[in-house]
């Protein structure tokens, strides 16, 4: 079994890196693809050092059984038929394929069967917030169909990659040491401010990152749930939270909800409000659950349902979440 | 016409200095009152040193025409007969009085009037929260009426006093100086975290702070409006912000939306999209007005629309609407 990090000097790649290091992925040989600008990059790799290759139109996939992609939109798209020629699954962490109807868009606790077809044997890893929330929805969806969804987000610096973390780190030094900040990668400055914007805008007023909320939830869930969502920067440096109120066809009472969350594949409880326990980002940075709490009763909807979930955007919201598609795909036999 | 501020020293005491310092409030005299601790300080105003008295239970309020206090609801309750019995009107910011039944909760834009009906002589301030978002509602809700409310909140530190501010301004400076944050003032590091959690909980899973957005919203529109709060705390230091959706009898567009909050009072729309222009807190500290932008439709609700709103916390928010309302009662006439 060979794998392939496309974009290995990214966030996203790095935490490739580190999930396979520490997973029991049956895997013989990884080899890492970049940039011009990163090849020749070395990383330590279950104590060899890997020497990052520049991802060129070649046949260097020849070998390889499974693509993790996670260098942009733009790139997944140039090589897509270099990485699949040969029969390599591509599994793609960017936002280049999740809506084509030959791509299944996967979150393995949801719909893990969409990997069986795929005709350009390319897979796509959805948007970071749409995976953490989907994960939550399925509990409930397999108790009463969700028919519509409201959620406001406060998503980390991690979301814009290394370069956005480094930024907002650096916006506090320049802050505490009398400095004026950069401003460079986020529209505004990000340390001591929010930031109601992520991706860009579309013509119904939504961001692209509200609408993956829309798109992406209805095709992974083979559902005709409407989801109205608020996409919000924040500074804090990794892992998005995410204030959700559904709408099921029946009443679902909070004690179902907790019952459901609790048991679901991927998702820890933490709701202790008389001891001050709900899931925050700070401590759950570089965990690989969702976690949800807050869990209550609409008040504004007899058939509502509202909750707080949090997980790490760079691992479930995006590397793990793909590692784990790579793991379901090997353990069903769907990789030559 | 002399005026009272109890609770001087405190974010929402210092923040009624600026303000009626700054407008054109018709005073003869200002005098300060606070807690034993604070007690012989001194402050500037127009010119004048003035040094704040020991708030006790004497006749130092038989000459006060209007009291603003922010004392903390303890103090309120305990002192209320001794600010009011010479016929002192008492504007209170604390949550004591905001649900009793003859004590008017007031927000000038929405319901100035309730202000005449007012058998203790008391006038209560309703919560930060509630005042940005009634404000907004109001300019909806005269198109037409609100049903149900969803709204998520991120929360500056000032919501927790001067003493917040300096906790997160202090684990800033602690983390870029590589030591551990000090957690004193709120329930968990706030500093690269969020809290789910602001006031204590209740029995049905909402914090009080939610509570108050239900409770106070319907009192103050006189309204059977419900509201599904989830408030947050986040790192930043002042001026609030809220996600809100509203569902309304009738479907309002967005055209129409936007035209009510651009005329109405106390509002300001900034809604421009493709110039990157929202509101945001760090641009808006210290502003009057309440900022609304993102003004879209409902993607999950066909009378649903969907708005941004970020207010200053201790002017709008607290101090500002607490003039306002002194203000409106001196023009007319209602200020012995």
């Amino acid at each position: 079994m060979k794998v392939a990090i496309v974009g290995a000097s990214g966030a996203v790649g790095q935490e490739f890196l580190n999930i396979l290091e520490n997973r029991d992925f049956p895997m013989d040989e990884l080899v890492l693809f970049g940039s011009a600008r990163s090849a020749g990059r070395k990383y330590n790799f279950r104590g060899k050092e890997l020497v990052v290759k520049e991802l060129q139109h070649n046949d260097d996939f020849k070998d390889i059984d499974i693509a993790l992609t996670s260098a942009g939109g733009g790139t997944s798209k140039e090589f897509e038929k270099t990485i699949t020629k040969h029969g390599t699954i591509m599994i793609d962490n960017s936002s280049a394929f999740r809506l084509d109807d030959d791509v299944p868009l996967v979150v393995p606790e949801v719909n893990a069967a969409d990997c069986a077809n795929r005709p350009r044997n390319v897979i796509a890893n959805p948007n970071c917030t749409t995976i953490q929330m989907v994960v939550a929805l399925k509990a409930i969806e397999d108790i009463s169909h969700i028919r519509r969804v409201h959620v406001s987000t406060y998503q980390a610096a991690s979301g814009a990659g290394a370069t956005g973390m480094d930024e907002l780190e650096n916006q506090f030094k320049q802050i505490v040491n009398g400095e004026k900040p950069d401003v460079e990668k986020f529209t505004h400055q990000l340390a001591m401010n929010i930031i109601p914007h992520v991706d860009v805008f579309t013509d119904n007023g939504y961001t692209k990152e509200e609408m993956k909320m829309f798109n992406e939830t209805r095709k992974i869930m083979h559902s005709d749930v409407q989801v109205s969502a608020m996409c919000v920067r924040i500074p804090i440096m990794r892992a998005h939270s995410e204030s959700i109120w559904v709408e099921t066809e029946r009443p679902v009472s909070v004690e179902e909800a907790t019952e459901a969350f609790s048991k679901a594949e991927g998702i820890k409880v933490i709701d202790n409000p008389d001891k001050n326990e709900y899931p925050m980002p700070l401590f759950l940075s570089g965990e690989d659950e969702v976690f949800v709490g807050r869990i209550r009763a609409d008040l504004a909807n007899p058939n509502g349902l509202t909750f707080w979930a949090v997980a790490d955007q760079i691992r479930k919201g995006a590397a793990l979440n793909a590692v784990q598609i790579a793991e379901y795909m090997v353990k069903e036999g769907m990789v030559k």
